[in-house]
């Protein structure tokens, strides 16, 4: 039996004609005698914005199966057009939509969650030795209702693939040439990483990296399914996200993120009883603002300051609803800092390593960085400090923790 | 049982999302108590061209089964966004792709023909009381791929749903108001005819007239299904397309068509042989050309001249076929004339009614029109003519047949 490869073209690598041919091409070149080659691919460049502008032009809450019949056509037009571009230079390929190659999905239209894949007619094709084209981002439900899986859906298209057909690998190709220590664009010094775990990426992604949907990931760590993330445009080795990498033991410290999209709410003197927690961030977030980051200091006097971040866009409404329980349960002031930025040191090897924090803190005070909150999970520090030392910040963390 | 109302809204009605808005309105307008609809619809104005652009910069030759791949998408959008506008002004509605409705057609890519209509998904839509909006143009082979029907495809849906679910009616919506005696583009007194018979339909179509596509009306008849050819921006009624009309007894002459598109072949002193214009006909037809009217003049030197027209964009290679045949055959010269135009009078009553011919050359000849070739069905008579007598005739067929 031949090794069957997926790979993934987004948005970017096949955003225009040009670059579609781009890509048929370099498909055809990764189609040796030894492998299959399943290929799930985004729609063009702009499609899906195109056609979420036609829907709201016609209403700002559209029905959510008519949305799903709408956009699931943006990956279908673009993996039909990559078949035609494969057959005119003369390999064989065939395109299938979600639900021809039989992804079933449940019922929650804009964000469905794939529950099986009937892999017969991709296995079928495969035999015929034809290159297969899969329109990424969408699936059927069992009453044969076209869903989508949400932003960035195709990658988990990919994944789940991988994982139907026993895939040696799901290669995921974007406009980046991998993932970097820290982000290339902002930091000169940074690396790409060869090797990272899939917890690793996990973390990365939350903390702003957006190379690949988290949803994907967590799959292809429950199903132990290696990741190549690498460039269209580039046949250089990219990233491969694994269940554990080659050194572990040798690197604390994988990368380091950084992000301004969030704004700082403190809520003074609140009345230090139990339950008085759940009660704030229950009316936050009936008010519909997500609650990222939150610090609750030690209380000495029957009271405490509670502190938490929010998205820079949920900012007007949490304060509202800080304001109005704040009054509720008779605590102090409440103040808001949106003048703030949160970097995040990310690895895996921080649990074998000691002193990890420590060296942080250390950094950031040498270099007169004043930290505003603290928050840790098992292989991440996150520190929140004033926005115009977030670049300063990344670049002598970057230099710290060995990684330029 | 509610009486089922199959209504079709062409590619015009739908051209920009303010259309679908108005047919929106339109279709919940004419949803009443007693009635369920099911609505087929074309692909937003320029779609069509726009995905064929996409597909032709691929290539000139797109692999067929990739081009209904992708073609198929024009109608599946303005289906959702057509449900999406009903839902958003209160009525209910859901949309299906020809694959979801179980329209199953044979394998012939870009140009399926449908076998069968599995009609339980609409059933079941329409006891729910919703509007159903169809994809119109494509269905779904055997194994699972997906056809489309060719041009004007979205009427073939619209009668064949109508005869599956055995609709009332299948009303064809469009940008003009019905069937006129003749093109009321060109000739101010042309009229809107009220009844038109299947039969004199299908002629006026072949002949020129572009309401409706030639196959549907084909299988209108087969099925007597009433059609209702009538305007998407008007109340106004149409005209309907039945078995048989009225007062078929009092029309001798229903339309005067016209077109100019054809040129003219004459290929001179051909032998008088059994089979030689079968040797001719072959011989152009392996050249790629159609080959329409045809006109062979009696013998009377063991020499015929054989008249016939083509298509004008075939008449580069018509012509060469000829010369090559003319010589293989020994023939004498071949002519030809591109300035020509056809001139047809339509009417099931011709077959009750003497003398209409003999009145269509009579005031060709008082008009000084000259005719250079006739040609007759059971029930229309065309005469080929000079181009610039074109508008001439018309308008005076128009008045001799009490069109006006």
């Amino acid at each position: 039996m031949k090794n069957i490869i997926v790979q993934k073209f987004g948005g970017s690598s096949v955003a225009n004609i040009d670059r579609i041919k781009i890509v048929a091409r370099r498909i055809i070149a990764s189609k040796k005698k030894d492998n299959h080659l399943v290929v799930v691919v985004s729609a063009l460049g702009d499609t899906t914005d195109e056609l979420e502008n036609l829907a709201h032009k016609i209403t700002n809450t559209p029905a959510e199966r008519e949305m799903d019949m709408l956009m699931s056509t943006g990956e279908q037009i673009s993996s039909a057009l990559l078949a035609m571009a494969i057959k005119t230079l003369g390999s064989d390929a065939i395109s299938f939509t979600g639900s021809q190659v039989g992804i079933k999905t449940n019922k929650s239209h804009t964000k469905a969650r794939i529950e099986t894949i009937d892999c017969h007619c991709i296995k079928k094709a495969l035999k015929e030795n034809k290159i297969v084209i899969v329109a990424g981002y969408q699936g059927i439900t069992e009453d044969n209702d076209i869903t989508t899986l949400g932003r960035g859906g195709s990658d988990l298209t990919a994944v789940a693939l991988a994982y139907s057909l026993k895939a040696k690998v799901c290669e995921i190709y974007t406009d980046v040439k991998g993932i970097y220590t820290t982000d290339p664009r902002k930091v000169k010094q940074a690396k790409k990483i060869k090797q990272i775990t899939f917890e690793e990426m996990l973390e990365m992604a939350s903390l702003g990296a957006q190379v690949m949907q988290a949803r994907s990931i967590e799959v292809a760590k429950r199903f132990n399914i290696p990741i190549h993330v690498r460039s269209s445009f580039s046949k250089e080795e990219g990233t491969m996200i694994v269940k554990q990498t080659d050194k572990l033991e040798d690197i604390a410290v994988r990368g380091i993120t950084s992000n301004s999209s969030e704004a700082k709410i403190t809520i003074r003197a609140v009345p230090d009883q139990a339950g008085i927690a759940a009660k704030i961030f229950t009316e936050i977030s009936k008010a519909g603002s997500n609650v990222d980051l939150i610090v609750q200091n030690v209380s000495q006097t029957k009271h405490t300051d509670i502190s938490f971040t929010v998205p820079k866009k949920d900012l007007t409404k949490a304060l509202k609803a800080s304001r109005a329980v704040a009054k509720k349960i008779k605590a102090g002031d409440v103040l808001h800092d949106d003048n703030i930025a949160r970097v995040s040191i990310v690895g895996s090897g921080m649990r074998s390593h000691h002193g990890i924090a420590a060296s942080m803190f250390e950094v950031l005070a040498k270099n007169k960085i004043n930290i505003d909150m603290i928050s840790t999970s098992e292989i991440s520090i996150s520190c929140i400090i004033e926005k115009k030392h977030e670049a300063k910040a990344v670049e002598v963390l970057h230099k710290t923790f060995k990684l330029n």
